[in-house]
């Protein structure tokens, strides 16, 4: 029997709990040994929950028993979930977490030092919550020289985004249905504005291109600017937006990390991807593209990634898993207005004017009076936002091709 | 430096070895040691090709070479391919395959073989090509109690329909445009007649749920019987016809396992699968739904799936991975005909005698002159075949609700 210990009873802790429970029988199996929690670290009580008993506030009561040898870490921030990962590690225990924020600005550190102390530290759920991603990335794709990633990464924002699309929805209004359904919080900033996309595109590229990407260098648009006229105009063309994380290598080894919302066409799978859920596409050097869907976030999802790095980890006591990424040059990533893409542009000009600014240009049909919308050629970022200097811009956003 | 042998030069063994020599570098830091292609084994001399060097026509070469540690079986079959990794394995070597018709026939031999030797015997590529589904399923799904495994598991059947539903064109056209583009063989059985599907949702199922399904117990209904019409008529009623293999676990602990043509909703993830894509639908009792796309075959895609399974047999040269099922019960695998499913027919009918007979059904408009097309409402297979006798039925396919 192997013991464990959960940090953290909130929506997560309490989900790896009761699956833990609920499929005992077939995770002991997988396992090669039960797993048994032994004690749930929390500032709260429970009085009414049946799991009351292993309830404790104290974390030196995990931190000083040798016979918990892996913690999963639900607490979320990086202020006391640092501090005793960091610790939990030091003491020989292997940690699983689902905290993507702690994975991208700290991983680099907690992996070194699992490293150090030959246990595992793991993170499957901290990207596409419950989706297989890490794991493949890392064996599955073991092969490959990985060019690209990118992918719908955040549920509420899609949810938003699919509202607007399909009914019709004004942002704020997609935004509130999103709250009024518990798929968005009511500060919902760290959705809305990106940067919880941030966190996983800095994860999937530190894993993908092997050097360490700081969230603080990735430029981050969310979908606050997207008006309801370039949701229906997208679609006139054929288009749907849709919110992407995305890290690409570059010829001159640097990569391209960045989150902004895009056009993507109708017949792409991801542009099917709709609602809170998920998808992520690889491309490979010699698997060409791959893309891996399903529920981003959940109880049960998340809980699900959680629990199979726990088995991981118990099959692992004294085995480290290879896992981890090097230190990155201070400019390796490159400025995103290098990278060169078609653009969705409206603006306040008529197709004559725009066609002049931009060369060969598609107009897109049912713009306002007095505005007109179109996607351009190949261009810079730079040279796109240097040409829209010379308008008023309502909206710009790359295509995905 | 980890000596391999890769059995068979055609199109997988081939690609083995130039993704081997390609990404050497990526694939040492993923291995933590070189991989270095000691022999080649074919019948047949390659005096062109860079590699001839390393070709034997001698399988003792391999067998008594105590140096060769991890051995790739791509010829393919079930004879000398069944033989060669029998005895591979029983002199400790572990065995690293795309053969599915092995896999699916003889696995639980091979693994228990590959067990009592403490050596792997790895078969990522045998389902999905190059999409990683194999280790998702037995690692990233351990902690759910999978309920239904589903999906389009072969390339050459989902290009043809997809001509037929793309481009109106008959079966005979669009098999020949298959042919002549190199999708499908010159003798298609395997692939049109459902089999190649048969064994893959077989090996699926053996995974998912524990125990052996041989293909002979699996009801394999191919795509030579779909027409023009039903394409049509199905598009009407927004649905695409594709065929799926489909494995399901049953409340009495049996399961269903069958490859047949479905219909499938437009909206669904799985309907945008085209071409010579694959797509793999998972349900898990923790997960949800999950979804995973990629190339189903061709040479680099299959050989990135094998070469992740000789990096993880390399690095798990004394450390066996638990991977096998158990045998199952004579009656394990449910008679498909109980399987409760809505139904499209295609009859020569009125609708007054299809709602006679069917009870509430869904009319497709756009049938020809004399025949009725209906959506009928959940009925099992059997009770749909006893009604079809009443009636000169063209068509009867399940809905993939």
């Amino acid at each position: 029997m192997i013991k464990i210990a959960v940090m953290g009873f909130g929506t997560v802790g309490s989900g790896v709990v009761e699956v833990l429970a609920g499929n005992a029988e077939h995770i002991a199996r997988n396992a090669g040994s039960g797993i048994e929690v032994k004690y749930i670290l929390d500032t709260r009580d429970f009085p009414d929950s049946p799991y009351q008993h292993m309830l404790t506030h104290d974390f030196s009561d995990i931190e000083n028993d040798a016979e918990v040898q892996v913690v999963v870490e639900a607490m979320g921030g990086v202020g006391a979930a640092y501090e005793f990962t960091r610790r939990c590690l030091a003491a020989g225990k292997s940690v699983v977490t689902s905290n993507k924020e702690l994975v991208a600005t700290r991983g680099q550190e907690l992996l070194s030092i699992a490293q150090s102390k030959n246990v595992n530290y793991l993170f499957e759920a901290s990207v596409g919550g419950g989706i297989p991603i890490i794991r493949p990335i890392t064996q599955c794709l073991a092969a490959n020289e990985i060019t690209q990633i990118y992918g719908i990464l955040n549920g509420t924002t899609n949810y938003i985004l699919t509202q607007m699309i399909r009914n019709g929805s004004s942002f704020e209004d997609a935004l509130r249905s999103a709250q009024s359904k518990g798929y968005a919080e009511l500060n919902p900033a760290a959705d809305i504005e990106g940067h919880d996309a941030c966190r996983k595109i800095c994860i999937l590229s530190d894993l993908c291109f092997g050097k360490n990407v700081d969230p603080a260098c990735v430029s981050t648009e969310g979908i606050t600017g997207i008006h309801s006229e370039d949701v229906v105009l997208a679609g006139k063309g054929g288009y749907v937006i849709k919110l992407l994380g995305r890290a690409l290598r570059r010829e001159d080894g640097r990569i391209h990390a960045y989150v902004a919302p895009h056009l993507l066409s109708e017949s792409s799978l991801l542009a099917g991807v709709d609602g809170v859920m998920n998808g992520i596409v690889v491309n490979g050097n010699a698997l060409g593209e791959a893309m891996f869907y399903g529920a981003g976030a959940g109880k049960f999802p998340t809980a699900s990634a959680v629990v199979a790095d726990v088995i991981d980890a118990a099959k692992h006591l004294n085995a480290r898993k290879p896992l981890g990424w090097d230190e990155a040059e201070e400019d390796y990533v490159a400025p995103t207005e290098e990278l060169v893409s078609r653009w969705y542009i409206r603006a306040q000009a008529t197709e004559a004017e725009l066609k002049a600014l931009y060369g060969d240009v598609t107009v897109l049909e049912g713009a306002a009076e007095g505005e007109c919308a179109v996607i351009t050629a190949p261009i810079s970022g730079k040279l796109q936002q240097e040409k829209a200097e010379k308008l008023t811009v309502f909206a710009a956003m790359r295509i995905m091709d």
